[in-house]
C-alpha cells in the first residue's frame, strides 16, 4: 500500500544507513537481506538482554530537534536500559519513520548514532525506513553472565540508595528550549546527548542489588524498585545531586523538584549494601562519574522525602507519563 | 517531556500486554524490568536471526483497520522475514505508538497477536507504549543452524523459481476496501491475516538456494534476489499463481499485474536446483500449501517476463515503494 508518490528510493536510504552501521566479527550478515544473522559466539553462553524504546516527535522531543542529537539519543536511551541491567551492548536494530526521505537529515542522524555506537563496539544489524510522522524505534541486544543481571526486585532494607551523575538538568534544558530562552549548553547537552552509564554498570554490577535507569523521574523510577522489592525508602532531598549549571539558573525548590520528577536523566538509581559503597565510589571515580548517596532502603513501605531538618518534603511537579 | 495530560497510565496497558505475552521456558525475565533476559539455551549454539518492521497508519494500512488484524499482521510481516531466512521464531518485542490509550483497542490487538504467536511458541519479551500517530514496530528474533540460513545471494543459473501460495490477493483486497466495494473475504483475509510461511521454510531450507518474502511485489523482490546473486531470470506470466477469488473479480491482465507488483503478499519466492522440485512439492503438499514454478534463473542479467506465446510481457503497475 502506497498512498503517496515516491520521493527517493528507500534503498538509497538503507545504503546510507549501512555506511554508518559499524562492524563486529560475530555478525555473520548485517544490513541487506530479509533479516540479520549473528553468531552464537556474540553471547558466549551468557544471557541475552533485549530492550526497545520509541521516541516520537512532539511526545519525546520537540519538533526541530537536531537530527544528530536524535541519532545519539535514540540509541542512548536504549543503552541506558541495558546499563540498568548491568549488560554489555552488542547489536541493535533501528526503525525510522520519516515525513520525507531527506538524506541530509539522515546523514546527520546516523553521525550522531555512530559516534555513540562506536564507543560500545555496537553494530547496527538492520531495520526499516518508512514514511509517516517522525518516530524512531530502537531495539538493542546485549549480554550479561547468568545470574548477574541487575533487576528492580533485589533491593533490601538497609541498602543505600545511590544515583550516578546529576538529576534535573535535562528537564531544565527542555524548559529553556521551550521558552526559547538563552539556554545553558550544559543543560541542553544533558537533554540532547545523555550518556548511558554502561561502563559503570558492567564494572559495578557485582556490588549492586537493585538498579533502574532514571527516565521517568527519580520518584517514579525509584518507586518501581520499591514496588518490585516490597520495600520502602527515605530520600533526603538535600543530598540530591544538583549540577552547578542547574543550581545557577533554578532556585533550590525548582532544582530539587526537577531532580525528583523531571525525568529524561538517563542516570542510574541503584541500591547496595553499605559495605559496597567504597568499591562503587572507586569505580565511579575511575570513570570520572559522580556517585551520590541520596537515602536508604527501609522495610516500611512507601517513599518518604525529608528535608535537612528531617521534616517531610513535598515536591511540586507531576512525574512524567507517556500517556 | 509530556505535552498532553495523562489519560490512562502506561502501566495498566503494559499489564494488559503482559497477559497476552505467552511463556517460554528459556525466557528468564519477560515484561516488567528495564530489559528482558533470555537464556542462551534458546539458541542452543545456532545462529541468531533478527529482523524488524514498522507498520504506519496511512502508509501500510488504512485508518480504521480492525485492531485484531493489526495485531496479527504486525507480527506476521516479521515472521515472514524470518521465514525468508529459513529461521525458527523464538521471541519478539513490540513498540506501540497510539493516539489514545484505549484498552479495548489494545485488548483486540493483542488477541490478534497472541493467536499467531501461540502457533509458533513465540514469547513477547517487552516493548514500549507511547502516545503519537498510530504506528507499530515489531522486532522478532529466531534461530537457524550455522550455514543453513537462506540468503538472497544464492540463486544459480538453471535454478527453478518457485512461489508459495497465490499472489495479488492482498492488493485486490485493498482496492476493494478503498473503493468501499463489496469485498471478497478470501481477498481481504490475505490483506489482513497473511500467513507467514515459517513451517515450510524451516522444513524446506536444505533444498532451497535463494529465498525472499514477497512484500513489495514479486518483480521488486525477485529483482533483489537477481541483483544479490548476479543472475537474471525469465518468468512466464501465465504460470503466476492467481487464486480463484482474484480471478473471479479481476480480468486476466489486472490479476497478473497485481500478482507481479501488488505487494503485501507475504509469500516466499525462492530458487532451487531442478532436482529438488519434487522434495519441495512434497513438503508444500504436506502443509496444504500451493507451490508453483513460475520461471528460471539464468546467467543473462535482467528480469524477462514472457506470455504464453513466449513474447515479452509488460506489466502496467508500479511496484510498491515505502517512499
Amino acid at each position: 500500500m502506497n498512498t503517496r508518490p515516491p520521493q527517493a528510493p528507500e534503498f538509497s536510504l538503507i545504503d546510507l544507513i549501512a555506511r554508518h552501521a559499524g562492524q563486529r566479527a560475530d555478525v555473520v550478515l548485517g544490513i541487506g537481506d530479509d533479516a540479520a544473522l549473528l553468531d552464537a559466539s556474540a553471547f558466549n553462553g551468557q544471557q541475552i538482554v533485549i530492550c526497545t524504546d520509541t521516541l516520537v516527535e512532539g511526545t519525546h522531543f520537540l519538533p526541530g530537534t537536531a537530527p544528530q542529537s536524535l541519532g545519539h539519543k535514540s540509541l542512548a536511551v536504549n543503552l541506558s536500559d541495558l546499563a540498568a541491567m548491568g549488560a554489555e551492548p552488542r547489536v541493535a536494530t533501528l526503525s525510522l519513520t520519516l515525513p520525507t526521505a531527506g538524506s541530509a537529515w539522515l546523514e546527520q542522524f546516523m553521525t550522531g548514532w555512530q559516534t555513540l555506537a562506536r564507543s560500545y563496539d555496537l553494530q547496527l544489524l538492520g531495520g526499516d525506513t518508512t514514511r509517516g510522522p517522525l518516530s524512531i524505534t530502537v531495539t538493542t541486544i546485549g549480554r550479561v553472565p547468568p545470574g548477574e543481571a541487575l533487576m528492580r526486585e533485589s533491593a533490601q532494607p538497609g541498602d543505600l540508595i545511590l544515583v550516578t551523575g546529576s538529576l534535573g538538568d535535562a528537564a531544565m534544558g527542555l524548559i529553556q528550549r521551550r521558552a526559547a530562552a538563552v539556554s545553558d549548553d550544559r543543560l541542553t547537552e544533558q537533554l540532547d546527548q545523555p550518556q548511558p552509564r554502561v561502563h559503570f554498570a558492567c564494572q559495578a554490577r557485582a556490588s549492586i542489588h537493585a538498579c533502574i535507569d532514571v527516565s521517568d523521574g527519580l520518584l517514579a523510577d525509584l518507586t518501581h524498585i520499591l514496588d518490585a522489592s516490597g520495600c520502602g525508602a527515605t530520600v533526603e532531598v538535600e543530598n540530591l545531586p544538583i549540577s552547578k549549571a542547574l543550581g545557577a539558573v533554578a532556585g533550590q525548590r525548582l532544582a530539587r523538584d526537577l531532580a525528583l520528577t523531571g525525568g529524561d536523566d538517563y542516570e542510574l538509581c541503584l541500591s547496595c549494601a553499605p559495605d559496597q559503597l567504597v568499591r562503587l565510589q572507586d569505580i565511579a571515580s575511575s570513570l570520572s562519574l559522580p556517585l551520590t548517596c541520596i537515602g536508604k532502603i527501609e522495610s516500611l513501605s512507601g517513599l518518604r522525602l525529608t528535608d535537612a531538618q528531617g521534616q517531610p518534603y513535598h515536591p511540586g511537579r507531576m512525574s512524567y507519563q507517556h500517556f
